[in-house]
């Protein structure tokens, strides 16, 4: 029997939808390169979501090449960017950053997330130094919403923070590669419009969240506009069937895809944890979006791996294992019972 | 009236036959990054083809990326790629060779091609130059194939760079973006054996041959096979879902499909020529794969321009442009047969 | 009243016996860029000193520039350098390695030295992970000695470091900035000819020992002396006049002159380190090198800072600091007891 | 007999004057990296010399640390440097700039020297192109001054180069390693105020000039001046003892020194072009700096190499070379009066 695999949230193809509309179009002839009539329907459809007409919207493929094309477009040579110490960039794409040139200036955190106030400090302290030129200096702050520990920023937290980077002249950028699963958990009360307002560039992760793949990087401050797709292109992030980009994302933000593929996967979260509760497993950080982080019984966690594929986290104890399990847009009801069931009767 | 394009080989999508099997396989459950079932037996049909089980086969998504990455885990900081002065990586991928840290040494071309003896007379004036550590090194070689011109080289003048490269520690590097086209050409008597034997690493280009996207590298050299996946994530081209880049070279290399389309291509493309030829329209460079550069006249080219898309390559004279026609897998016959009765007519 | 600078080690110009050479010298004519008669004399006494004529010996002028070449010269672009949190790579060198492309990989570390079990322990983790190639790879370790908190390597911690790199494939290089003050210091029990078989790379510090400026870069590992002339000069670390670090260091390895006047500022610093010890004040780290690392009330700071400058550290609590005083081959036997009795009297 | 040496500029050591303030302030006790008075001093000094009190200056050791900080500083990751073929930048300094990520854009030159017409012909193709965004980006112009082949711009030239770089945007840099040379040359109509007013950077090259080593980078473009030391620090040109640099600068521009070494090193070449011209013997370049580039029959060549080191830069036909022949501020008569009398005799 194969097992079912809960280990992360991009497993499956695309919804059905996307796949569709990829056939349909399959032999219309386009330019290439974004330049498209689907990239730019798309572009307007999420313009119109976050509220702005004037942001300026680029789709990239993957997550790690979006960090890392961005990034690099707003640094300076003698800049880094400041992220909780578990964030991706600072932990799992290979020192990406830090091949275009900047080091990531980790900041220790608890639960993924970071404060306007350890950001008010870090530029403070570089400021006072002696030896302030001898130091990297701050030029943007990264976030990720959720968190790679699944948290969520709440709207009053982002706009502090933003109003701290604005203070120092530090960009302010949102990885959003999970972004639908923040919008949609039950205690969120961030929106595109009030993300769009409250940083410099963010962006809306397609690959986990219902396309195949695919992130659409949004832009407000136009210093970080000019230019762009010239870094989109030289860090090789620019696909040649541009419109592939296009038409995804155009179908996600198409009658309310791209809320609705996220609902499906939070509730489903929620039923797991349901299950996690009743069993009295604690978690390592408590979420409501698509990833759960339970603590669990090293003797549990083996008979739950004989159907089901998790994360393995690290080991807390002598007995005792952090892992993930994700939800996602293509979660079936019946896996997640069925996984559910063997919690309870573990 | 929709203009009928003919200036690049990647106006429309896929082979339906590859977004059938994307269909088909979409809510399978896969593990990411490349390390599914699809990906490994891509991998096997192209080592097959290539007639040694020894290669290392790796998907990633679009030509820049390959170039860059490639290039990027194969030199050393002081050390820079030789190739024809029209060659891609040196004019058009915004500088990503150079954004890695090397230089890209271009040497004078006619013809998009370069020759065993220019790169030998390159290593041999930088080894005898009273300051060569004060130049770059020459420590790769990278050739197109067909080139931006179309044109192709014979499994006599790669067998002979090989050897020129092997003799001086210089990796050989072959670009096959529209590899299929130059096999597929009448005048072509390389195969890809021949080629996995005379390079040390080389893609085959499915952006351009009937894929959504993807390039898959073949490495042959053990030095550059030696942690290759670190560069490919950290350049930002592990694709998440890396099945998609698995299914569609598993697809293209089953039942010879990609030498097929490859041909369907050549074939109309040779159709573009007589009507060229009977026109008595001369050419920029001759060459038998799927790019044509006819030198044709003003006047032609704009009632040509009313109902086709080609692609303007510069002004040779007061009254005459070289320009490019593509043809590629998707190529219409009807299309075709338009645009040669236009030609005719004008 | 002119302040009593003892806030670092590098004030003052040179010994006066550099100067003179520098002097009698100054019109003769050299090759350039190190090929001089002066650097072949002074490598052949470096090779000396260090009992192996087979070691490959640079001159290049300040620390910064000598770590960011070493570094770049030894890492593939997947690779990043692990050293200790407070190491000069990683806080005081505004990213330079970073800027090559390399991620500092900072181990906690309370006296600014890291051991052998660190270094496995780092090497074990980012192998046993399931997403390594995600990560990046240990490629170096980078130790100072003495370390930027004044601590030294035993010949004994520094051989098992060296043996836990060369299991696990990692190059060792050693910063020796202010190497001298780690050899003269009364606890020490390395040597140059241990050092230079216990690593691969390391370098003999100049600038804070007696020179001018300059790092003699001292290379065994056959793998790194390629091409490493080609790395300086990219790096802007070939002095056109390179003869003017060949003069001084073989100044400084002649007659024994580079132990000499690191005993000399070694002696003057444990004076101060005794009226300290009268004065009961405890230490940031204890050390016997010529940093020293007092905790002091800030009251009796704030005194001494009318005649003294000394290197601020950071706040301890309400009422105390730790700071920094630097003695150096230089430091004047009357300031020594003026700062003495300054701090007696407080 | 020990030949005498006319290959460069750079053979002996330092003005006496220089180092004799080098031992008068040997042990007087500064703060390090470039914050002591004496380079306080200099930097005024050479405001005044360029009639401008807003001018930025710092003091770097050496040319292409020289040259890639200044142009990193300046570029952003799309960027390039336009530059003649033959730029410094271009050949000789291992790919510097590329190591920094930029590409370096040669222009076609037969004298060293670009044309303001050059510059405003590839900003324009650039920008004409159908596909600029996948092509480097001008940002900076790099102009030597004595160009590598030692001819000079005039003051009128520099100025349209300047307005041509203003309407496109683009920086203007000008390495003036040799600055002296031109300055004093007999056909020069520049003076520092004027490139002052018409570049954006510049450098006054002291290693050439009289110093043991460093070069003066002038900043008029405030958007150049916003935290340039963290870019020395970064890439190793922040010297320890910067107090060095200073010194040496502040005699250079005291009483005239910086122009009168100058003035001799071209009273002396003009002398040896005299020899050649009785010879009758062609020129590579026509120029009136301190580098003389003849076309000499290979019989006279050998005759003269038993004597005198040149530099040979290349093979003009079967019984022709072209060399070079330098001189400089520390030239002395009686070696001039020899290798012109060798001249005249051969």
């Amino acid at each position: 029997m194969e097992k079912i695999l809960f280990q992360c949230d991009y497993n499956e193809g695309a919804h059905p939808s996307i796949l569709r509309r990829l056939a349909e179009t399959n032999l219309e002839q386009t330019p290439g390169y974004g330049e498209d009539v689907y990239c730019a329907q798309a572009a307007e459809k999420i313009r119109l979501s976050c509220g702005d007409d004037s942001l300026a919207v680029h789709f990239l493929v993957g997550g790690t090449q979006t960090n890392l094309t961005v990034i690099d477009a707003a640094l300076r040579p003698h800049q880094g960017v400041l992220c909780a110490e578990t964030g991706h960039i600072n932990v799992h794409e290979t020192g990406a950053v830090e091949a275009c040139g900047h080091k990531v200036l980790g900041l220790p955190s608890r639960d993924g997330k970071i404060t306007a106030e350890d950001i008010r400090k870090a530029c403070e302290s570089h400021r006072d130094s002696d030896s302030f030129e001898h130091m990297v200096q701050p030029g943007m702050v990264y976030l990720s919403n959720p968190t790679e520990l699944g948290t969520i920023y709440s709207a009053k937290e982002l706009q502090k923070i933003y109003e701290v980077c604005s203070e120092y002249g530090v960009y302010l950028f949102l990885d959003g590669a999970r972004l639908g699963y923040g919008l949609a958990a039950p205690d969120n009360d961030l929106t595109l419009p009030l993300i769009a307002r409250y940083t410099d560039v963010f962006y809306i992760g397609g690959t986990k969240v219902g396309a195949l793949f695919g992130e659409a990087v949004v832009i407000r401050n136009e210093a970080l506009k000019k230019d762009f797709r010239y870094l989109i292109k030289q860090k090789g992030g620019m696909l040649a069937k541009g419109r592939l980009l296009g038409l995804q994302f155009d179908q996600l933000f198409t009658d309310g895809l791209y809320l609705e593929l996220s609902s499906h996967a939070i509730r489903l979260a929620e039923r797991i944890r349901e299950a996690i509760d009743e069993k009295g497993w604690p978690y390592l950080v408590e979420n409501r979006t698509n990833q759960i982080f339970p603590i669990v019984p090293d003797e549990a966690l083996e008979k739950l791996g004989e159907r089901f594929c998790y994360s393995y986290d690290h080991r807390v104890d002598e007995t005792h294992s952090a892992v993930r399990f994700c939800t996602s847009w293509a979660a079936r009801e019946e896996n997640v019972e069925a996984l559910c069931a063997a919690i309870r009767e573990v």
